[in-house]
Order: C-alpha cells, then sequence, then structure tokens
C-alpha cells in the first residue's frame, strides 16, 4: 500500500511538471540535452562502476551471453548514449507547429497545433540506453517522463538517471520532469499501470510476455508492438540479384532484432532460379530454412525441415527463415494479413502495378519495395531516434519519435463569434 | 455462447470487407452515398413507421419528454439526414493522401500515408440519425463498421440501417462493409468490446455510465469523452459586451449538449461592472446561478446558491451555472485544469499575451479566444460531419470526422538498399 502511495505521487508530480514543461522554450530544452550529454561523458567511471554490479550479477544468475552482452556498458557505449541525447538537441522541436489553420465562413480561424501528450511511461527490459534515449526524446517533446527499467540492469539504470537528473537540476528544468522508479518491486508496476488520469500514456519495450503483461493490466492507453514477423515477398518480375541481397540482409545482418524478416515468400514463376543460390549463401552463413513442400523439393537438401503451421507465425529472432512458394501477388498477401503482425514487409519487384497493389493491400506500419526490412527504425526513418516501434493501429504506426510522442489540440482565434 | 459467436462472425466478415474498403476508389464510394441519400428520401414512410414503434415504447415506458424529441424522426429530420450522407460524398477522401515524402541519404523515399484504420465499432445511444451518420462517415473513410444502437431506438435503427445496406448491395460495395447488431440483448456489446484482433476501435457515444462501462470492459482502444465541464474565463481586458454575449450564447443557446458551459470565471478586477447585467439576463432565461461567495456578494440576489465545493467539476446539461470570481489569469488556468474535462475552454480578452497564454497552458482538446465553446463540432470546424467527440489524448482530440477514422502507415520505395 505504501508503494502504491508512492509510485501515484510520483506520478502526480510528473503531472505538475509536464504543465510547465508544456511551454518550456526549444533553447532551454536544448542546452538542457547538452549539459546531459556533457554529464555522461563526465561520469563515465561512475557508471561504468553501476554497470560492473548488474554484470556481475547477470552472470552469477547466469543469464544469457546475448543478455550480457546488450546490458553491458563500455567507454564507447556511453559515448554514444550522450551522442545521441546531443543529437536529439538538433532535432526540430515539435511542440507548437500549427499543423492547420483553417478560417470558416464565420470568421472563426481554427488551429490544429502539436501539444505534448503530458506524462509517459516507458516500462523496459535490459539495455541501459534506454534510459537516455527516453529521457531525452520525451524532454524535447515536452513531456515528463516516469521510468521503470528491468531489475537486472537497476545499478546502470540509475545511475544514468542520477546523472541526467543532475543536470537537469543544474539547468533550471521544471522538478520532477525525470523520473524513476528505482525499486526492484514488481507492484511498482502495478500502480504505474493503475494511475489513470495522471500517466497520459504507457510504452513498453521488451520482451512479449512483459507487453501482453502490461497491456492485459492497464487502464492507461498502451502502444507497442508484441513482436515483429516481417516478410519479404519475391515477385515474378524480381530483379533476382536484388531479391537476394535484400533477402540475406533482412535475414542475416541482425538476426535477433523486430525488423529482421522470419519469413521468404517467393513466386513460383522465379523459385527455381532463385532459391538455389541464395539458400546456399544462407546455410553457409548458419541460417537454418523451414521450407514449404515446394521449397523441399526444389532445393533437394537434406538440411531443410519441412514447415510447419505453426513455423508460419513464429518471431524466431535468430538465424533460422521460413520458406515459401507461392502462386501469386494474392498469396503472398494473403500470407502476410494471416502470419503477419503488422510490423515490416517488402516486396522485390520491377512490376510497378504489383509494387503499388503491394502497398495498397498489406496492412503493416512499414512497407517496402526493393528495400531490406531492416530500414524500420527511428534513426533511418529520419527521427533521429525512437521511444518504439509501434504496431498499433491508432495514434503512432511504426518508429516513433519526437511527433508521435505529441499530440495536437485545436486554438480557435474568434471576435465574439456565437453559436446561432 | 451463441450469440458470442455469432458477433465474432459478424466481426470477422467486417474485417474481411475492410481489406476490400481500403482499396475502394472514392468515386465508387461517392456513388454509393448519394444512393443511399436517396433511399433515403424514398423510404420515408417505412422509417417513420419504425419510428412511431420505438415512440409508442418509449411513452409507455414513460421516458423524458427531451428524450423522446431526440428519439423522434419527422419528415424534415430524415431529409436532413439523407442531406448529411450526401454532404460527406461531397468531402475529401481522406485515404491515401501522403502527408510527407522524405529522401533519405541512401536514396530511400519514406512516404506516410493516410490508410483507413480497419472496422471501427459504434455504441450509441437514443438519436438515429447516428445511425446513418456513422455509416457515411465509416464508408467514406474506407472503414467497415459494427453499430450497435440503444434498444430504445431500436425499431428505428434497424429501418435506417436496412435502408442504407440495400443501397449498398446496389452499388456494389464489399458485403458486410456496413453492419449492424440487432438484438437487444446487452452480452451483445460484450461480446462486441472482446472482438480484439477484428474490431480496430471502438467509439462509444451516451451518457457517461455507458462510456465508463464501455471503457472499463474494452480490450480493444476506445475514444471517447465522458462528459464536457466547458469554461468561459472573462479576463480583465475582455470586452464585456462580447463577454457576455459569448457567456450567454455558451450557457444558454443549447444547455443539453456536451459544449455547453458549465461554469463562469470572471476576473474579480471587471466582475462588478460585468456580472449584474449578464445574470440578470440569464435568471430571465431560465438559468439559476451558483455563485462563489464574491459572486453572491456582487449580485445580492437571495436567488443564487452558493457553489458548493461538488459544484465546480459538475456537467449540468440543463439550465444551471456555476459562477467563481478569480484573481488572475493562473487561477483560471488552474481551475480549469483542477475541474475541466480537457473538452472546451475559452478566454474573453482583447490582451493579446494573456490569450496566447491561455491557448498554450489550457490542456483542452478545443482552446477559444473570443468565442462560444458551442462551436465545437464536426461540422462548425469545417469536418462536414462528426462520429465523436474525443477528450483523450491519443490519436484524435475533439470533434471526430473523417480524417481521425484513418491512420497512416509507411510506404518505403527503394532501388535495393540493405541495411549496413
Amino acid at each position: 500500500m505504501n508503494l502504491k502511495k508512492e509510485i501515484i505521487e510520483i506520478a502526480r508530480q510528473a503531472k505538475i511538471a509536464s504543465r510547465a514543461l508544456c511551454s518550456l522554450k526549444s533553447k532551454a530544452k536544448n542546452a538542457a540535452l547538452k549539459q546531459m550529454a556533457k554529464n555522461l561523458i563526465k561520469s563515465k567511471s561512475f557508471i561504468l562502476k553501476a554497470n560492473e554490479k548488474d554484470l556481475r550479477k547477470a552472470k552469477k544468475s547466469g543469464l544469457k551471453v546475448s543478455f550480457v552482452d546488450r546490458l553491458k556498458l563500455n567507454e564507447k557505449r556511453i559515448i554514444d548514449m550522450a551522442d545521441s541525447v546531443a543529437s536529439v538537441a538538433r532535432l526540430e522541436d515539435p511542440v507548437g507547429i500549427m499543423e492547420r489553420l483553417t478560417k470558416r465562413p464565420n470568421g472563426l480561424l481554427i488551429g490544429k497545433v502539436r501539444v505534448p501528450i503530458g506524462v509517459i511511461c516507458v516500462i523496459y527490459e535490459s539495455r541501459p540506453n534506454v534510459t537516455a534515449d527516453c529521457i531525452g526524446l520525451c524532454l524535447k517533446s515536452g513531456n515528463s517522463v516516469i521510468l521503470r527499467g528491468g531489475s537486472e540492469a537497476m545499478n546502470s539504470n540509475i545511475a544514468i538517471f542520477d546523472v541526467l537528473n543532475r543536470a537537469a537540476a543544474k539547468m533550471n528544468l521544471p522538478k520532477n520532469a525525470i523520473n524513476m522508479v528505482k525499486t526492484p518491486d514488481r507492484k511498482a508496476v502495478d500502480a504505474l499501470l493503475g494511475a489513470e488520469g495522471l500517466i497520459d500514456v504507457i510504452i513498453p519495450r521488451g520482451g512479449e510476455s512483459l507487453i501482453r503483461e502490461v497491456t492485459r493490466k492497464s487502464r492507461i492507453p498502451v502502444i507497442k508492438h508484441y513482436k515483429g514477423v516481417c516478410h519479404v515477398y519475391v515477385d515474378e518480375d524480381a530483379d533476382l540479384n536484388m531479391a537476394e541481397s535484400i533477402a540475406f540482409n533482412a535475414k542475416v545482418q541482425r538476426p535477433g532484432v523486430c525488423n529482421a524478416m522470419e519469413t521468404l515468400l517467393v513466386h513460383r514463376d522465379v523459385a527455381v532460379r532463385f532459391l538455389p543460390s541464395l539458400a546456399k549463401k544462407l546455410i553457409d552463413a548458419g541460417v537454418q530454412l523451414r521450407g514449404c513442400a515446394l521449397t523441399k523439393r526444389i532445393l533437394r537438401n537434406r538440411t531443410i525441415k519441412k514447415a510447419k503451421e505453426s513455423d508460419w507465425p513464429k518471431e524466431y529472432l535468430e538465424l533460422i527463415l521460413s520458406v515459401k512458394v507461392v502462386n501469386n501477388l494474392k498469396e503472398a498477401i494473403d500470407h502476410i494479413s494471416k502470419y503477419g503482425t503488422s510490423h515490416s514487409d517488402a516486396i522485390v519487384t520491377e512490376n510497378h502495378e504489383r509494387a503499388m497493389e503491394f502497398l495498397e493491400k498489406v496492412d503493416s506500419s512499414s512497407v517496402y519495395v526493393n528495400a531490406s526490412t531492416r530500414f524500420t527504425d527511428g534513426y533511418e526513418f529520419g527521427k533521429g531516434a525512437e521511444i518504439g516501434i509501434s504496431t498499433d493501429k491508432l495514434h503512432a504506426r511504426g518508429p516513433m519519435g519526437l511527433e508521435e510522442l505529441t499530440t495536437y489540440k485545436y486554438v480557435i482565434f474568434g471576435n465574439g463569434q456565437i453559436r446561432k
């Protein structure tokens, strides 16, 4: 009960801070961001020491190597973190931009203006640089932020937060503009999810189970993606060299991320020419293939497993790939509709009409023609950084940057108009 | 259990229809809308007969006169309904509009394109014209729609739906593009709220208790407003004639709606000059005033009640007005932050700086300078019609028209780009 009260008090103070933040000048926000970047560099050894504690604990409890790697900080990673915060200072401030101003017949001027959302709560796992990224993006977009990192990175997160918070105080940011819940008690998360009316949006980042739990329990709107089952479709009129390069990149360049390809779809007219060479490359790179019956027949390779029905909706996040030969574009689109997760899907084709049909009918947040799905990322989209990726339908889709951390309001200028 | 299955099947069919609707040409949608308008006119007597049944039932069960009035249809109201549907045909189609196209250093072209949301479910009470409005707006914005009207208007709603559905079939709209749940069983609502993954958004329209129930139970995102506690603040530099005209209009012109004023805030330096004349007019118009201590002292009118703490957050929806004298702009903004509902709030002032401060700091969906709050309405904002008003923070705020019934996706044009 005490913890719940404590969390509600944090949220209440964050709400008060958000009222001051919404009218803070870009100049003040940018100065604070630059100071934060500076402090990160100055406090490298302080942060690394805290990170050491988390690493020791992680190794003791036998966590996976890939997990420990994501947790690990070093000089270079701290410099990158500082660069990232400093780069947010250089991005355009979305707050106050008037997107539209219309004049009504009665003389009313109705403007649609970008405003901060209010209080953003980010619940995340492992990578400590998320702490700095979220603080930077929320501050620049005029929102106050409440962070709740995973217990496995608690020491690192607290160290980074404290460094940034000292910069915030030095630059006279509104008190409680940035906040961190520093207890590993999981009841803290429940309390955050119940702070309706104080917290405006919850952004969970982490594994699917975390995100499902947050979504199920929250009374506050959640922006999220569960997983990314991304497809590349190689059309009958594809440039097959390009298709090979894209498919290889989408699977192999970084298989553990949500925008990596999990299923390759190939038009049957090019399957015999296309699949053998790509399959060899993939297998050489350590990829395990799971193919449909036709794929297996074409490749005649014993190491290729038969894809089961349960493989099509799978997000492998490792060097495994489902492969299916389809009869036409419609079958490819239907497959993506059925098994995809509205994340990122690509077509490789030189045929304009089918390219446009794919763009129109595939209902994903990011739909590609002739490029790798790996580009779905705030930085790659020109947003500077991202606070997450959304596969929801409302508010924000795809990579979310500063603009997606704002909403709008209508401002109406009159000179005495009354309703008749 | 059978009912639940039935509802899920409706949602599933609506989802399939939405895939065809999203690429339907504007011309086809407009032709269908015009046919719908025509059919409404042709079927006037059919609709009126059904409405008669609802009216008889309503009178028998002793429903309020204002309620019966909203339920009642006549020739004029059906013609208005048809006009409204026809007017949606003339609005710009938001689907396919590319809001932004950026070129990245690697040559990728990244476009942000408006697309339909998918399947919209509207749960509403009483007024039967909502049936036609929602169908028109959802169709034009490329969404399929599932309607669930109140049992009190069931016969009228079904009649209107059937008329429009015949037009849809005649014009070869995708099957199940428009849908109505025709049972009064309240379990149908629960089934709709659980159709996650099939229905993309729920829009409840009606009394606060309906909206609270829907929000509490739904696993699908809900866009809503609970209530409108709207304020008019009369600044010390207000044109007092204008202020009187705006305050009178905002309270009296149509007190039963969400954008009517419920609380008047007056700067103490003008209260003595401003309040007596306005109070007289309001009282003559049948308004009951509830004032703060200072208001009562200024007005010296025994009919004026003392405003209690519980009056400030009240949405009267009738001829009652809370009145408070404040010391300055900050106090007015703080009052609105504390008791307002983020709907519509206005300042009356000739002082530019305070006008801008009010616009910036009042966190409502629609913030006015020198105009009546009564203008918060899709038609008045130039949206042609509205599917509802949102006081939420995400996706849509204020009056929601065609654009707010769409979302966006990113379309990325490459020529072989891979991630390095």
